[in-house]
């Protein structure tokens, strides 16, 4: 197969995922079970849930609004709905996301499911455990459906990885004209991650999904986090909701504008009644 | 092949295109050369670049601002940059992105190349063309490269679509618990550009994809636009960046606040020097 032919493969076969899953096992006796070998520079993209469900990140719901407070760094914008407003918020991982990722399906009434604590840890675990039972060089990507700014509906994105380059650095490459190439960075561990989302769906009990075809992307180091791929802080052009600027910005001004207003006020009455006076 | 499976070729064979190029022809014959036979509920995965090409939307260069300004909508956010400012802004196609989409690479020194004027206009009419070509129900998405909010690097976005569904409405159905599923409507268009570019790359010569085991999605008509996943508007969280909003609401605030201060001020003197009058 060349670089230019990708195949990618959901598979069943787990179990419902319970806290102290062995996911290394789980997932590697699903593989047999398709009769699907793994091959050097395989990508297995692996839902967030389970990894969330066998780390033990079911909590009870009662605490849901709590449970997305606890998730929260920094609340970006808020939008209200008919009972409920919704928080766009950074969460422990770096995500910018709804409710933290906090998730109520796929989890039994009356619980939520928080985010894996450490996804560029949890990916580390399986791909090391995977690469040592089937004795390959792959890499695992762990995947959560996030929205998107300016884009209707979600994508599924890369919150963990390890094993292999996340950002596939074109920089230096040029195109048929001589020219560097001006798009620089491509994101290909979310692309991955997309891919599997293709063929895994959301409710197909297929939590897992092989892909063959990148393993020019594959690599011996562990530590490729997907981390990497969250852009926060300062440089942040959103970091902040418009609607929430708008009125950080009216607060901080009127406070502003009323101080410098009131003294040019009372000068002006002054100025004027004083020569009345 | 079950729906569990996805297989996605990239190929090449084209000729640099031009202006006035019978594109339906070229991939077509493109496709035989690489003895890919279309199938029903095939999805092509189209760079923009050639489409943009072929419809003649490349310009001199001594225009390239004078470009992005003329393909903007309303400017989002700006963000200066050593020699020069980004312009992230919304454009005629109801993209929010850098610079417009306007291009630099993949164009000849003195010249740059804009998007194509209604890419899904586009990709009906290389699906009808390669329908008809080859008798087979297939898609067509016309794809660029955009930046995101909050994430870094860039990944393949759908531009235009005829064809096949370009959000999978998941609304309905329901998970393993028998909760109906919070997330509801996967971008599955966006997620096939994406899975496009895994294996066409930026400068590899091959400006379009195959993907084959999606045709669930596919569907007989055309009239199913890329442009329905712009999410822009008043309703658009994100219209103006964080920098931007809290400059125009401090302005904004600044104003009544200096007003409102200015009556209090003119009040409080009055009475203080009425006073002593």
């Amino acid at each position: 197969m060349t670089g230019a032919e990708l195949w990618v493969k959901a598979f069943g076969g787990l179990p419902e995922i319970e806290e102290g899953d062995d996911l290394v096992a789980l997932i590697g006796d699903a593989l047999e079970a398709a009769s699907i070998v793994p091959s050097d520079g395989d990508v297995l993209v692996v839902t967030s849930k389970i990894v969330s469900k066998a780390e033990g990140r079911r909590i009870a719901a009662a605490d849901r609004e709590e449970a997305i407070t606890a998730e929260t760094v920094r609340v970006v914008a808020t939008r209200a709905y008919p009972g409920g407003v919704t928080r766009i918020v950074e969460n422990r991982q770096g995500l910018v996301q709804a409710a933290a990722g906090v998730d109520s399906s796929n989890t039994p009434d009356g619980t939520v499911l928080l985010l894996p604590v450490d996804p560029d840890a949890s990916a580390r675990s399986l791909a090391a455990g995977l690469r040592a039972r089937f004795r390959v060089l792959l890499g695992v990507v762990v995947s959560d459906t996030l929205g998107r700014a300016w884009r209707q509906g979600q994508i599924d994105t890369a919150i963990g990885a390890a094993g292999l380059r996340v950002l596939d650095d074109l920089r230096g490459s040029h195109d048929s004209f001589g020219h560097e190439l001006a798009v620089t960075q491509a994101a290909v561990a979310d692309e991955l991650a997309s891919a599997g989302d293709l063929v895994k769906g959301k409710a197909s009990g297929m939590p897992v999904a092989l892909v063959r075809g990148a393993g020019h992307l594959v690599v011996e180091s562990l530590d490729t986090p997907a981390r990497m791929l969250a852009r926060t802080g300062p440089t942040d052009m959103f970091r902040l909701g418009t609607d929430e600027a708008l009125a950080e910005g009216h607060a901080a001004g009127y406070a502003e504008g009323q101080a410098d207003g009131y003294a040019a006020g009372f000068a002006a009455a002054r100025a004027a009644l004083g020569d009345l006076s």
